[in-house]
């Protein structure tokens, strides 16, 4: 965890502020344990495989260039294999200046989905460091073992030094590479989709039973879960005034399914005791 | 249709250059219709509305700076809704030299997808334009409507002055601005995936047909329709030696559904005569 100030633990806490996509009226404590926007980001960046690199063109002067980039991550920073005939790469053998915008895809309102850009130099990798970096390159894009190693081909790393996180509407914020280099992918994001689908179709009981008794939404007749992380989870309340976003935070952290489990029926357990 | 010279119409041949995803043995007659990059490009385009603005940052000087922004076509330029807020907004009003990265989204390898990069100044749009482009932009992003008129957005155009075209493994080529300004989207574009879908399901027997009679595939025993444009359309055929990816071109162009009909059936035709 960092200690970045976006992020106060303080467990068993409800927040309204879960879904930054919307902004309705905020009912409930705001200090539940949530990622700050450093994990945030470093967790949208394993996420994605390809992105958008900008380099400052050769061709065009003094203009940026965008252009379409498979990458991965390798100790916080995207590694890219680039072919010596791309305008990228021509562009980088001038000017080192790089930024890399990787988006989130999904559905509904593109501006609600997150994105992050990644600030900093880009240069060859070469020496003892290259093996590692062909190593995590490969294991994210298993096709370019092909053509890793052809003379034209060569690994590049951006070295981090600044990042821009936007979690959608209203949530965003400049993150030190320091912070960035100190936060962790997080752990639980892999396993987050079959997670909240089980939950959905098995468990909505329980879902609605966590709102009533740990939120202020005591009138939640229905409740789906909508996003899970290492400190806890989020779900879309329905109340008698409307849909209410809440945050739930987990007694501890947790790094798989398992462990989420655990924490999610010792909640449900503690719930029933309060309701009773 | 543009002049560019990668068009080059002379109907009823066949090409084996109808995927550039891979580099198969090339056995039929490059010469088939086809649009042309700037075509593609522009297609591409109008095709989609997420897109990856390229500028240059004030807050890390020199530095290209990537964003994720929502845009529509209108007059050959892309046209922006951007809060005063936002960085890249900031960033133009220091200097207004842009590219915008627009990557198809899909399946498989994602190298082997279709994306163009935009390269030209970025302006805020003023006076008697913003009408039009406003009503461009709000068509393609209704629920900008809420926010179009605040103080704090404005709406911007890339003026188009050079593009980069990449249609995947091989397939890239600059085209100038004038060639863009010139080239349509394709208008077929937006029912291609129905009849794709219409000819594998319920007509795979005339595709095959089309493959004998009119390519060198004529030991063809399966084949799938991949694409199709205004000019003609593409097969994946399966041969005693393998698949073969195959252009056939219409005997007249195509924009609509119902046109496009008419020229397959009148294909069928033609096949059937050419085998009896």
């Amino acid at each position: 965890m960092s200690n970045d100030n976006q992020h106060k633990k303080f467990t068993k806490h409800a927040s309204s502020d879960a879904d930054g996509s919307s902004k309705p009226e905020l009912l409930y404590d705001k200090n539940v344990a949530k990622p700050s926007h450093a994990e945030y980001a470093r967790t949208l960046a394993s996420k994605m495989n390809i992105a958008t690199l900008c380099t400052i063109s050769t061709k065009s002067e003094g203009y940026p260039y965008g252009s379409y980039v498979t990458y991965a991550m390798h100790e916080g920073d995207p590694i890219f294999l680039l072919s010596q005939l791309a305008e990228h790469t021509k562009n980088l053998d001038q000017n080192s200046k790089t930024s890399l915008l990787i988006a989130e895809t999904g559905e509904g309102n593109p501006l609600a989905l997150g994105r992050v850009t990644l600030v900093g130099e880009c240069h060859e990798i070469t020496g003892e460091d290259r093996d590692a970096a062909k190593h995590a390159f490969l294991e994210a894009h298993e096709s370019a073992s092909v053509y890793a190693d052809w003379e034209d081909f060569a690994f590049f790393r951006l070295s981090v030094e600044s990042v821009r996180y936007i979690g959608g509407f209203g949530r965003m914020s400049w993150v030190s590479g320091s912070r960035w280099g100190d936060a962790e992918a997080d752990p639980v994001d892999e396993f987050s989709e079959d997670i909240i689908t089980h939950m959905n179709e098995d468990h909505a009981d329980a879902l609605v039973l966590y709102c009533k008794a740990m939120s202020k939404a005591i009138d939640t007749s229905e409740a789906v879960m909508t996003a899970i992380d290492r400190y806890g989870f989020e779900i879309m309340a329905t109340t008698e005034s409307g849909k209410k976003p809440i945050r739930l935070a987990f007694g501890n952290d947790v790094k798989n399914s398992d462990e989420a489990r655990v924490e999610l029926v010792k909640l449900v357990k503690e719930a029933r005791s309060i309701l009773k």
